[in-house]
C-alpha cells in the first residue's frame, strides 16, 4: 500500500519535472539540483560561487528549506536574484514545487540556475526536480565513510564537492578511501576538493560549473 | 491526497509505538530513540557510551542504517547485543521496523535500549517507535543557524548534544547563540556539549542517560 502510493507519487513528480526540464531546455538555462546534509555547505559553496561568477553568467537561486529563509537572505546580499521554497517540515523539494517557482524568475535572462535542496543526504536523491544535473556537497567533517552509506545520492550526482578538507587534519576522514568509494559508486564521477572559508578549490569548481553551463548553450 | 495518505501513515506509526511502548514498560526498559545528520556522531557517541557503562547498566542496540551493516560491526566489537534494520533507502526508522526487531532481544534481561536512527535531521522526528525519550546530536561543525533551520527534532527531544566542540577554534560556531536558540525552541531542553574524539564532556552525556535509566526503573 505504501510502496504503491509512493510510486504514484514519484510517477507524478516525474511527469512534472520532464515539464521542468523542457522549460529550461527552451529558455536554454543550465539546471543544477544542489544537495547535501545539513552543514555539509551548500549556501557558502554558493556564496562564494556567486563572488566568482556572478558577473560571468547570469545566475538565479532558489531555496530550498523547512520554514526559514535564513539561506536566501544569505544569497540576496550578492545581488544574485534567489527565491524561497518552504516545505512546511517537507524533506527534499520536488517537481511541482521548483515548477510553480521557477516561472516567477526571469527565463529569459538566465543561463545558470542553481536549486538549493533541503539538507538530508536521502530523500533528495529520490525526487527529480527539472535539473540538468544534480551535484552533492560533502563535508569531510561527515566522515568517510558516507558515500558507502548514502549511496543513491552519490549515484545520481554528476559532481561530488568534498568541503571543509581545510580540517582533514583535525578528522578522521581518508580522503584517498572516500574518493575510491564514490568512484566505485559512480565510476568516473568527478570530485572536487574545496574549502569555501579557506577560499581553496573554488576556481575549479566554478570551471566544472561554467562548463556545464556552456555545454548545455551550446557555446 | 499526499496528506491524507502521510496522516493514515503517522497514525498506523503511532498504534504500533504505542505497543512497543507498552512492550518497554512492562519489561521495564529504558528507551532513547537518538537522532542526528549523517556524520554528527551518533556511532562515535555510543561506542565512548558503551566504553563507559556497559558494565553498570544491561544495554543493547538497535541501529538503523539505508543498506550497510558498518555501525552495528562498530558496535558489536563493545560485546554489547546489536541488532540493524536496513531501511533498504528508506530515510527514517517507524514503529514496525522497531516491533519486529525488538522481539528479537532479550529484553528480560536489559535496562537501556538505545535506537540509532539513519542519519537525517528531518525525518526521523516525526516517527515514533516507542521511545521513552528522543535525543538529538548535533556536530558543531554544522553549523549554529541548524537549531532553527531544524526545529521539530529540538522540540521533539529531551536531550541535545553537541558533538565535536574541540572543533569550534576552526569553525564558525557560536555555542551560546545556538543553545539559546535551543532553549528558545524547547525551554528547559538539556544541552550537553561533548568531543568524542577528545573524550570530553562524556561523562556528563552518561550520568544524564543513567538517571534516565533509573527514573524509569524507578529507582
Amino acid at each position: 500500500m505504501e510502496v504503491t502510493v509512493m510510486k504514484n507519487i514519484l510517477g507524478e513528480n516525474d511527469r512534472i519535472a520532464a515539464e521542468n526540464q523542457a522549460l529550461f531546455k527552451e529558455k536554454n538555462v543550465y539546471v543544477l539540483n544542489l544537495m547535501g546534509s545539513p552543514g555539509a555547505g551548500k549556501t557558502s559553496l554558493l556564496e562564494k560561487t556567486m563572488e566568482r561568477i556572478k558577473d560571468k553568467v547570469r545566475m538565479a537561486v532558489i531555496e530550498g528549506d523547512l520554514f526559514t529563509s535564513k539561506d536566501a537572505e544569505r544569497i540576496e546580499k550578492h545581488g544574485v536574484p534567489v527565491i524561497q521554497i518552504n516545505t512546511a517540515g517537507g524533506c527534499h523539494l520536488d517537481a511541482p514545487m521548483v515548477q510553480k517557482t521557477a516561472v516567477k524568475l526571469d527565463l529569459d535572462n538566465l543561463d545558470l540556475l542553481i536549486v538549493e535542496n533541503v539538507g538530508n543526504l536521502v530523500c533528495p536523491a529520490e525526487f527529480a526536480v527539472g535539473e540538468d544535473d544534480k551535484g552533492v556537497v560533502l563535508s569531510i567533517t561527515e566522515g568517510d565513510d558516507k558515500p558507502m552509506k548514502y549511496p543513491l545520492i552519490f549515484k545520481e550526482s554528476a559532481v561530488a564537492v568534498l568541503n571543509k578538507v581545510d580540517l582533514v587534519p583535525f578528522c578522521n576522514f581518508n580522503l584517498q578511501s572516500a574518493e575510491e568509494d564514490i568512484d566505485t559508486l559512480h565510476p568516473g564521477m568527478d570530485v572536487i576538493e574545496v574549502s569555501c572559508t579557506k577560499d581553496a578549490g573554488l576556481d575549479a569548481w566554478c570551471d566544472w560549473l561554467l562548463a556545464r553551463v556552456r555545454a548545455k548553450q551550446g557555446k
